[in-house]
């Protein structure tokens, strides 16, 4: 056992390997497109069989992520196996693990599906600066909570939040009812509010050899509470973010490319928001940038290659084509200097991330 | 009929529409990402199942290009049609343009299948400078064309020659029988040899409305008779390349992606040797070169999109990985500022493309 972990930690993948992954969404599709210039081949397991990544997929395996039979056979037929989401069963998880190098690994899952585990090892673990917090399980918790942290708050459900989804601001002590009401019973974290000056974020990757290549650093602007735009190399970079970055993938012998969100205040200090494990949409300047591109460096970092360059030739401004924005498709196709991506959603609802384009600044 | 023809004329592709593609071997691969990009769907023709483009493409129906039924079949399933190469057979070229819009038409086909056609379509309907040319159906009109043209000069069959197949070099009166022997009975044309300085190629594209865009000139050099580097931009443009190249999508009223590859002689004098109706091998620096590259060029034509920039943002010498140099896929992943593209054919055969890097200079 011992010897197939060390054969797993250290496998290579030639060109012609299977990269299993396991979620089909556009960072799928991003991430096999990539994997294909680097003559990879992949395999996709998503619930549904026409998601974004499955038209440019070798393969395609249907089922729920935690079918652990099926997800373990899925793995079995792959040589390295990743994902494109945090919120990979821990049972599936360590089922893929057991049959195929998982990359990045479990412990990377666990941190980052739970936004207790999460804050817990980013403060207690590395010392690293995070909005201050407090366990909720009951509407008692949340009013002492409340006290301590002080308003306003955010109540967040410790798991499946993404894009907004899962919170609810807390400005009175009025509103603690009704936001226990909408949350609950999901167990839940109180946070203090950050008055940030801007909100930034670093794409770094690790290798297996324990290489770490970080792109520069990221300046995003949301729009309810779906990333709008993210610049790239963001004005005032003292390093620090991406230091930071480097412990937690260290701490988390950590392969592949990873997304760290912070809230800088005006003097510059930087609060972790939140760290993703895989590919992050603050990091999709990274394709029109001439350097190596977060979705090959991560297919990279999966296979065991060495990293890519992480300098950008210049500087660029990522826009997400956010549902209707993407009908002007023919429009931006026209316009100089843009870059068009766009994920093959047929259904456009508000809200969904359609798209993005990139624009050299 | 006629308003069939138009609507096929004018028709645009909306993201969502699907793109059929005969053939599949890395142009097919290459446009199908590309495709993919743009939020288009790929649909690829090919005579075997486990084709490079196969692995990124949503469909393959495997076929002969000859099997006019099928190949039928597989355009009506299709938005539009394009072709990765120019042998696609006059039926079957035919056939599909019955049923999509065939972007190139069956016109530059005809004319870039047999180099006779083509000489005569450059030289008496363009006006432009090829090499001396004769027509050679026997041994006895190989004796009398080499005296006309003078030694040395190059025999080659009219169609199916590719990358120095299909050719040989006459330099003494000795060798015209054998040079015969090796080519008969297949048409043959004899050409002038043009003691060239170097070789040189411009890779334009023609939108459904007209509208032409020209990337920059670019230098080749071949080893043994296959396309080793590519540089662009080529030193010493004057401009006359890309204007031939305007001529030539014009007249033939393409739609699409072509190279043209030319001879230049010390004084600066164009000879044009061949033109491809496809997206070329000269042309595949331009994935790194910051502006729109020509895979997803020729998917804006097909699809009736607006061209993309032309325009590099830097030097970029692309060379070809032949046979065993993919070999080297590791050392050339570590090497800083290497963008590797690798084809996925698992057979590495010497003089088989393999892949090919890009390197800004």
């Amino acid at each position: 056992m011992e010897s197939r972990l060390l054969d797993h930690r250290e496998r290579v993948l030639a060109p012609g390997s299977i990269i299993g992954i396991l979620g089909g969404g556009q960072l799928g599709r991003m991430l096999a497109v990539a994997a294909s210039r680097l003559g990879l081949i992949t395999h996709i397991y998503s619930e549904t069989a026409d998601c974004p990544a499955a038209l440019v997929a070798q393969q395609v395996t249907v089922g729920a992520f935690d079918d652990v039979e099926k997800v373990l056979a899925f793995s079995q037929s792959c040589d390295a196996v990743t994902y494109e989401f945090e919120n990979v069963p821990a049972l599936s998880a360590k089922a893929a693990a057991s049959a195929a190098p998982l990359r990045p690994g479990a412990r990377a899952l666990d941190v980052s599906q739970d936004r207790l585990a999460e804050k817990s090892f980013l403060s207690a673990q590395l010392g690293l600066r995070v909005a201050g917090f407090e366990d909720v399980n009951h509407v008692h918790d949340l009013r002492r909570a409340v006290k301590r942290l002080k308003l306003p708050c955010v109540l967040k459900t410790r798991r499946f939040g993404y894009d907004g989804k899962g919170q609810v601001i807390i400005r009175a002590e009025s509103e603690i009812d009704a936001a226990w009401e909408k949350l609950a019973p999901a167990p839940c974290i109180l946070e203090a509010f950050v008055p940030f000056f801007r909100e930034v974020s670093i794409v770094a990757a690790r290798g297996i050899d324990g290489q770490i290549a970080a792109y520069p650093l990221t300046e995003n602007v949301h729009r309810n509470h779906i990333l709008h735009t993210s610049q790239a190399p963001a004005q005032q970079d003292d390093g620090s973010a991406a230091r930071m970055a480097g412990q937690i993938l260290e701490q988390l012998d950590y392969v592949g490319v990873m997304g760290v969100e912070f809230f800088q205040m005006e003097d510059g200090t930087l609060t972790v928001n939140e760290i993703a494990p895989r590919v992050h949409n603050s990091g999709h300047w990274t394709q029109n940038a001439g350097c190596t591109d977060q979705f090959e460096q991560h297919i990279r970092a999966v296979a065991g290659w060495p990293l890519g360059d992480t300098s950008p030739l210049h500087g660029v401004v990522m826009t997400n084509l956010i549902g209707d924005d993407v009908k002007n498709w023919k429009g931006l196709a026209a316009q100089a200097g843009t870059h068009i991506h766009l994920y093959g959603k047929s259904e456009i609802r508000g809200g969904r991330k359609m798209g993005h384009i990139n624009q050299k600044i």
